[in-house]
């Protein structure tokens, strides 16, 4: 039953092998016994939370309110919507029926229908817009069999925020706020850098008038889709008969948006920042943030190292520090363990730095020891924890920036997908084409439309083009 | 489209009916699609966050971890606990297969079998253990098909505790203490006192070796389940072959326990103490616990009027307030609508007001005005606060005190029951007795045993007994 305790895989070597060994060894997550299915432990679920109650005060702020809406969602619904229908049929399971007289009922893969279904009856007048609801709950998209942990997985988490305005202005403006939010929480909780922009016609969202997306670069060379905003114009309210009487007692229809991010971007950060030692985790998202680890030797010292180690932790209660002095397992092992969790700091406490009045910090991302004064500690952990974070993005963008390269033509457009990089390209917009260009190289997407006013010729079919737009291969 | 807004029918008359239009009219929830579902609203979501931060914390002094588990359970794993795949069979929604070859799979109706198959790799060694771990999540229980909003629905959320340990009394103490918890949790943030015990061997979880539980009482004489936990013994562990090492290299088999609170929490707190005005939540679970509400006449007052409510809101930052200065609404239809809603305190604020630099403050669950001066406005509300809260729940004990009554034999068994109260009696225990109850008294179910000391004869069948049982109808 002995497991190889670290990561048996070089990061550069063989990535996916490499990203399953951290999650699996951090703690972070599990297979689950269905195919496609994982289990969220406990580590991976604390992060999970900080991301929510983040968000949740900046949902506060902009009045979204949490509810909760069935997972169920009859057959009709999805029909109400022909593109969304056409959109999602293929992902969907399907509840077993106990009774041939009632309908068929889908799981939800996402709840636009189910919800609008509610606002249809909730909306009735402009005193009741706009009417911004959320929910945090379980996903299930069935045709992932391959279960790639966080990434791709049949069940997920997410948060799903529906509204609805009198005007599309306000509908565009908070969408793209709300990006702007998830933008920031990216940046400042896990330190990842995005590129943002509009989807094309292709990979826009099934239903929608327009996506707009937050694309994190994976040192792999595939891009993954972090969080979308859909501008859902009137196509929801107009199948699902959703309308309001305005000031002038004229009915009038809604416009509505969505949006969501999920527990994909877990997978991100981890893929992101991670190395050959395990986990790394941003210190901003980090569950906890320092270690404490007395270095106990037999004789009288080992009472006043570990009344000194308890003492530091209650010093640093601004923040999460945790002190490990279980004496079943050695320092070593402990140095290990928490590297493999990916805690941005270790203190190291021993009879020596007890003389000296010190501890030895040692930050997760580097491989350096540091003497530090008991009486400076709070401010220099401050430092080190603000400057890690900021040195994790800075890296991270550093690769994104330097993967992008301009492709002029097919031939360099190739090129650059072939080295798995992403390619800055003219395209026409046309669904055709993309679907070509996928195929022709092997398998490059477009990711968002960076700019409409490029005039150029399309990288494929050479037709005039005023989209600039970035292509990669993807998760 | 007119709808009559407020309660037509009083709490008294028709019970059920006041109780759905409360839940609809104050916004707490409504009925989905679906057959037997529901949608958790704004109101309703935000009362069920405050109780999960409430319990969060509690876990967390506990170092329970919250984590989340596949929410699809192959067929094979119920059948490995005979007694839980017999319990649970009848309520279980399956998933429509698209592939014969995979295995049948099961919406979790409770999560036992698949987080114990997790546990069987994880604990290995007596330093894994205690193993606790939490998930909120939703739940599915397929036999319901007339949804009674919170109280029954085929689809609800929950939390469900999962607890391994190394020997029976850690079990069996930490079981007894989130009991007690559970029960805080309903004095303290929901004024529902409750009777708790032990469950007769009937109503025991399907495959644990005792359950114990917290049981509210309704207003129409029904008993509501509030929360259960089960000391599982090694029945899963056996069947999920979970084992450990011991100190010594010997193998052991842990002993684990399992425990869950639901939104049906909500459900009882409504009905408990909400009367025909429509809902009122206790202070400390009130998402809003003040309502400002000035009254606004013509003239220039009125700028005074709102700048004076600003003020006061900010005042009023330790509680949860809000200013309603919408003009569109008349303070009339607001009075209405707050008190639909269950907002604990109302403060008016007119020119009168004004003058006498004072609030009209209103208790939702009193009928008179108490005028009072705004620099005592924070003790005065402090005080309120706290004293309606113990008040709900001092009417609500007496109730509950005043409907046990004392059943020395069949005849006085069925005139409590018929009179819709709880007959407290001694019972046998045997399964088939208790079978035979239900059957003739028209609905009555053991809620708990109470004492298992008192000598006297079983209600029913008369043989000698020991256990001194509640019996009532119930949710």
């Amino acid at each position: 039953m002995k497991e190889e305790k670290g990561i048996t895989i070089k990061k550069e070597k063989d990535m996916p092998e490499w990203y399953s060994q951290v999650c699996l060894k951090s703690g972070l997550a599990d297979y689950g016994p269905v195919k496609g299915t994982m289990i969220i432990k406990p580590l991976g679920y604390a992060v999970w939370e900080k991301i929510q109650n983040y968000f949740n005060s900046v949902m506060k702020k902009r009045k979204v309110q949490n509810a909760y809406y069935p997972m169920f969602i009859p057959e009709s619904f999805f029909k109400k919507e022909a593109e969304h229908a056409k959109g999602f049929s293929p992902e969907v399971a399907w509840v077993e029926s106990k009774n041939k007289s009632e309908e068929k009922l889908a799981i939800r893969p996402t709840s636009e229908t189910i919800i609008y279904d509610a606002y249809s009856k909730w909306i009735r007048s402009w005193r009741d817009l706009p009417l911004k609801t959320n929910q945090w709950c379980n996903i299930v998209r069935w045709e992932v069999s391959d279960c790639k942990l966080f990434l791709r997985s049949r069940e997920f988490l997410w948060q799903e925020g529906h509204c609805a305005y009198e005007t599309e202005e306000e509908c565009e403006k908070e969408n793209s706020e709300i990006l702007d939010e998830y933008e920031k929480l990216c940046k400042n909780l896990l330190a990842l850098p995005l590129l943002k922009g509009e989807k094309t016609e292709k990979e826009r969202f099934a239903g929608a008038k327009k996506t707009n997306t937050i694309e994190a670069f994976m040192p792999d060379g595939k891009a993954l889709q972090c969080g979308t905003v859909h501008n859902l114009g009137q196509n929801f309210a107009k199948s699902f008969n959703i309308n309001y009487l305005d000031k002038n007692e004229k009915i009038q229809i809604p416009w509505q948006s969505s949006w969501g991010i999920s527990t994909r971007l877990i997978g991100a950060t981890v893929m992101t920042h991670s190395d050959d030692k395990g986990l790394i985790l941003p210190p901003a998202i980090a569950p906890v943030q320092i270690i404490i680890i007395p270095i106990l030797f037999k004789g009288k010292e080992t009472k006043e190292i570990l009344k000194k180690a308890k003492e530091i932790k209650n010093k640093l209660k601004s923040f999460e520090a945790e002190l490990d002095d279980r004496t079943e397992y050695s320092p070593g092992w402990k140095f290990a363990e928490y590297e493999m969790k990916g805690i941005p700091i270790r203190l190291e406490l021993g009879p020596n730095d007890l003389k000296k009045n010190q501890v030895v910090l040692v930050r997760r991302d580097k491989n350096e020891k540091k003497e530090i004064k008991i009486s400076q500690l709070n401010e220099k952990i401050k430092f080190e924890l603000e400057d890690m974070q900021k040195s994790l993005y800075e890296k991270a963008k550093k690769f994104l920036d330097s993967s992008i390269k301009k492709a002029s033509n097919w031939n360099e457009f190739l090129s650059v997908i072939k080295n798995r990089q992403i390619a800055l390209a003219n395209f026409c917009g046309d669904p055709e084409c993309e679907d070509y260009i996928k195929e022709k190289s092997g398998g490059a997407s477009s990711r968002l439309i960076t700019d409409k006013k490029t005039k150029g010729k399309c990288v494929y079919c050479n037709k005039p083009s005023n989209l600039l737009v970035y292509f990669s291969k993807s998760y």
